[in-house]
């Protein structure tokens, strides 16, 4: 099946918006088995979009349509599709019914112009948008399916998960496709493709690698002919993954790794706090921003590498404090005094230096819980703009280990 | 003159990468007085660039293509631009002499497959690359333009500034085109608009306005028969613009509010401290991450809201403060603390609550350097999901005001 998305709208045009529901939509369709061949963007403008979805229509399968779908005048989506198909819009009286019990629900009066959100033409079956006003559409006609979705990331994400993936897969295979996405840190990608290659070869399922901003990714999609069977292909998968690379892996589908702390932090009661200088920040913003460790996290100390002996009651500062073991030693000095003045159970030092363009950086993590003490020196490639990422991540990573007790 | 534009890359139509080059492209038209009226994201694959390149030669003036100019054989859009103008590729002595040069200059030997990047058709000038191997190629025929540029964005950004906007600028306005944008803070677009509305009816130049996320900016742009009319209209209307707004522009073009900061923390000699509860490491972060601030700025204490009193020494905790007058006090307290235990010249501080779903976030921004201190209560929306953000940016916006001394 050969697939096409339109993603519509002015401020797309004008640079206002960078069109994600594109590389959303071009991410979801490989699980699908679906080929994605184009990409189109086009504005709010009857004659270009009818241009737009008859070549749609005429060269692809599936066109998956995003945008144009509001109340206003300027949203030609459903007009445009009418008109390439031939077809006249009318109100859908139970569309409109919903319509008026949603803004009846909200309290407020419904603008006569959210009527038109109720139109359909006779090939089109609504889609149901739990998020917004804005119906979708799937229409069939002549071999081709045309799906209609609202711009709105957060409303056209949940349209497709839940409405229009589950009909496409049964169109696709006849049954259900499942993906359950596999999380690791501290292995490259080609150690990981290195790793799984025996897994790939005889697994029941699909695996694909990707490298992301928090390491590398395992996706395994599975299909069945119902649930089940999709289930326990995904599940013997994954225990053949976690048997070879479990330990790298950290979580799954949509966890983070903030969030996984904070439910392990949680689940033990304990609290956590973190000085950190290299990371500028990086590591207390992560740790703060996910709602489960937002709760146990105490707070932090961010210092710039001069002033580590001033926070620390060093004598000297640490311009006294030279070398690699130097640098072990004011990590571990860091992650004992976060621990204490905040007053947590477990405290988490970063400290490194900037490097430069021939050598890169050099950053110790370490981590102790007044007991037991990890630490891990890390080295960075020169001039990679996102290292402060990573080192937070790798330091989120030991703090993991530290939590788990593992090796 | 109409635009089209063409991104191409099997990575953009897996989803791997979302598509930056044609917002910012699609951006920068508009400054040409060019209408961009389409956008086609297409792979690697020869007969469907051959087909996007000829429907846009049919019908657009100009067709920007951005990416598959890297030396693999998977980089096929030489070729398909050759094929579509029924040119034939030849290599060009003079991009083949250049990367020799560059390789040398690197001390590598040069893989015979980058010798495909000196390829050229007889109605292509070779644009240079000042970041990468690959040149770009300016096509004129048949009354059409095509431009293709690399895909990497830093080398696309590069090329398009320096070698491309001057030219199609000129034939433009035949002359040139110049751009001044003029970044505010601490008011909403419309009073923006409001303010403004005289300068725009009476300017030579041609003022756009625009929601960024920090803040709202102004736009100037001027054409000009040659540099100095198109600058002077730039002044004038500069001019025009801060005798009105004057006190809320904080910085033009590339700035940021952090490397504002840390330039005029650098002019006075001053170090910065920091202590944030609400922001939790975002103030941090942006403070540190900036060139120019990060020499000046010390350092900053994370606390989580309950931990305030034990970094404070309060007696019993934050758990004795209430009300929005103790929230200021407690933001002093911070803003105090930071300076005096980082030994720093200026102290900030943050402090507020999150908030629920009914009421917004009220947060407390502090300023203190010994001796004059600046406050200032700021309340926001509930459930937005980048209060974080905009509180360290107004964090900074008053920290800037302290440094200027203004009202």
């Amino acid at each position: 099946m050969i697939a096409e998305i339109i993603s519509i709208g002015n401020e797309i045009l004008r640079g206002e918006i960078t069109d994600t529901n594109a590389s959303y939509l071009a991410a979801q369709l490989p699980l699908l088995g679906v080929e994605l061949h184009w990409v189109t963007q086009v504005g709010d403008d009857q004659s270009r979009l009818v241009d737009a979805f008859r070549r749609a229509i005429g060269r692809s399968d599936l066109v998956l349509a995003t945008g144009g779908l509001g109340p206003t005048v300027d949203d030609l989506t459903r007009e445009a599709l009418a008109e390439t198909l031939g077809e006249e819009l009318h109100s859908d009286p139970a569309l409109e019914a919903g319509l008026r019990d949603l803004f009846a629900k909200w309290g407020r009066p419904m603008p006569s112009h959210n009527l038109k959100q109720a139109a359909v033409i006779p090939s089109a079956q609504p889609i149901p948008n739990h998020r917004g006003t804005a119906p979708g559409w799937w229409v069939e006609k002549g071999g081709k399916i045309a799906i209609v979705m609202p711009g709105p990331p957060g409303e056209m994400q949940t349209m497709w998960q839940e409405e229009i993936v589950p009909r496409l897969a049964k169109m696709q295979c006849g049954g259900v496709i499942l993906c359950r996405t596999l999380k690791t840190f501290g292995v490259t990608e080609a150690a990981v493709d290195e790793m799984v290659a025996p897994v790939i070869s005889r697994s029941a399922a699909e695996i694909g690698i990707y490298a992301k901003p928090d390491g590398i990714y395992l996706q395994v999609v599975a299909k069945g002919a119902g649930q089940s069977e999709a289930e326990e292909k995904i599940r013997e998968t994954e225990a053949s993954l976690r048997e070879i690379i479990g330990e790298h892996i950290w979580g799954v589908d949509d966890d983070t790794l903030a969030g996984v702390i904070g439910k392990l932090l949680a689940e033990r009661g304990k609290t956590l706090a973190s000085m950190e200088s290299y990371t500028g920040g990086a590591l207390a913003a992560s740790l703060s921003d996910a709602h489960e460790s937002s709760r146990c996290y105490k707070g932090g100390f961010v210092v710039g590498s001069e002033a580590v002996g001033t926070v620390l009651d060093v004598p000297g500062g640490s311009e006294d404090l030279h070398g690699p073991s130097d640098g072990e030693m004011i990590a571990w000095a860091m992650a004992r005094a976060a621990r204490q003045r905040l007053v947590a159970d477990i405290g988490v030092g970063v400290h490194g230096s900037q490097g430069d363009q021939s050598r890169g950086a050099v950053v110790f993590i370490a981590v102790t819980d007044g007991q037991r003490e990890r630490s891990r020196q890390t080295t960075w490639p020169p001039l990679r703009r996102d290292t402060k990422h990573w080192v937070a991540v790798a330091a989120m990573f030991e703090l993991r280990r530290l939590l788990l007790d593992v090796g």
